[in-house]
């Protein structure tokens, strides 16, 4: 029997766990805070950013937002970013990106205080990620899906786990927290050979490909887990993942759905993030 | 029909590569310079110590040995290392480890400017073999596995390759260099259910799990690469690997034996390194 493996779910206990933190810090009478930094005004980033605030405002976590123009200088960007890794009240900070073509990448995405990185922006993150240190924090997408098994009570320990796709956002970090949870990892990508056949292995399949629904019933098996971070816009304009959901109903599979399944963690985990932020500058236990 | 993967093969076509990249700096009046720093007298230490500078006068590189008492303070091992950073008569530089226990490893190895840092002990090393931009240098054992699927000319594109063991020293960045040469690589520990049947199915097999002979046939197939990084004692008090090579020769591998095998390139690829830097920091090419 198929089953779905539904975010809001996830979402309802991650968010009772948030509030439990934040009711800690409250009575240190500190509130978390998020500082969003914007620059111009593409519709996903006000998208993104509108969901994030309406999330941390029913989890009482201040959502402050900083917008610049989209020709801001490079200069000003980091003496915002610099007022941020200084002010004590702000505890994360979320920079959205890609930014603008004339920056320095690199420059820019390491100006920011790793403590208050909620998304694995900087270099120190990252690392975190790779060592299985705490430095930092790991990137919300992947951290969704773990927070995805964990709820659903899947242990990955001894578990052939397969992740298709390699990028430093999703794929390479997806795979070392696998690792982490003693899983044993495959990771394949567009030159890997018999993909389908490497994809029905596992025992837990996570899909960030960027196809739309490539994932047929040949890559999958009766009982397998599916988390699917595909987002991707179909012939009739409508989302969809990597995942074809009518073939994980098929195969029996259990499996994030796309929309409702991955992405709609996110924004928890994010929030997740800064009340943890919060906790570790403050000493809060 | 089984072949051994010799070590001294690959050392010597990595040499002369080596010294045609000596020979075009010596045109600048550049001579390639380690400086090795060692704490105390452990006789592993004298004994790689000796193999690096016998491998760096016959490559026509400079090398330098700094000998601190077993019980130097932290800071004068960072004074050390701060004038190496500054000596520009200095490419590489390599601290014989673990430190003692009453430094802040994570301290003193991130001292190092990551120029200089020929076996990847900063994090901007381990950084850029996760990334895989080039900052710093992986570190030498991982990198003599891939010289020796080169020599050997073994294309790792779309091919299995597993690996046994997850440390940062060589597990985790082996992972990623096969992942950088396009393999589809999977990652296996102590916690791999069926890690036989998970290592046959391998077509390049990187073994460093630190147990004496523990990969035997049924872990093997015919025409099979397996590249051997153990090196343990046996019963006999001899140095042995973590594959047993009368199985590799009966299953018809194509093995790097120990002694002889991935060591024996190791200070080969300490040396590439050193001259690598020289011509990084000198801007040759």
């Amino acid at each position: 029997m198929a089953q779905q493996l539904l975010g809001k779910e996830v979402t309802a206990s991650l968010n009772t766990r948030i509030l439990e933190q934040v009711d800690i810090l409250a009575r240190k009478k500190i509130r978390p805070c998020l500082e969003i930094i914007r620059i111009g005004d593409q519709e996903s980033d006000i998208s993104y950013e509108k969901g994030a605030m309406k999330r941390c405002s029913l989890l009482q976590i201040e959502c402050r937002t900083f917008h610049l123009g989209a020709e801001v200088s490079q200069e000003e960007l980091l003496s915002v970013i610099d007022i941020a890794n200084r002010d004590e009240q702000v505890h994360g900070v979320l920079l959205l990106r890609p930014l603008p073509k004339y920056m320095d990448r690199h420059l820019v995405e390491n100006a920011l205080d790793p403590a208050k990185d909620v998304d694995c922006m900087t270099d120190a993150s990252l690392l975190g990620v790779f060592t299985g240190k705490q430095t930092g924090f790991p990137p919300c997408t992947p951290q969704a899906c773990m927070e995805i098994l964990d709820h659903y009570g899947i242990d990955c320990t001894g578990k052939r786990a397969v992740v298709i796709g390699r990028s430093l956002v999703v794929g390479k970090p997806a795979a070392m927290m696998l690792l982490g949870r003693n899983a044993t990892v495959t990771i394949c990508h567009t030159k890997t050979e018999n993909l389908e056949e490497r994809a029905r292995e596992a025992d837990i399949l996570l899909v960030c490909a960027g196809r739309a629904k490539m994932i047929d019933e040949k890559y999958l098996h009766q009982g397998q887990v599916v988390l699917d971070v595909g987002i991707n816009v179909n012939e009739e304009g409508k989302l969809c993942g990597d995942l074809d959901m009518e073939a994980a109903e098929k195969a029996g599979a259990l499996y994030t759905p796309v929309p409702g399944g991955v992405g709609s963690v996110t924004t928890s985990v994010l929030a997740a993030h800064v009340v943890e932020a919060a906790m570790r500058q403050t000493n809060t236990d």
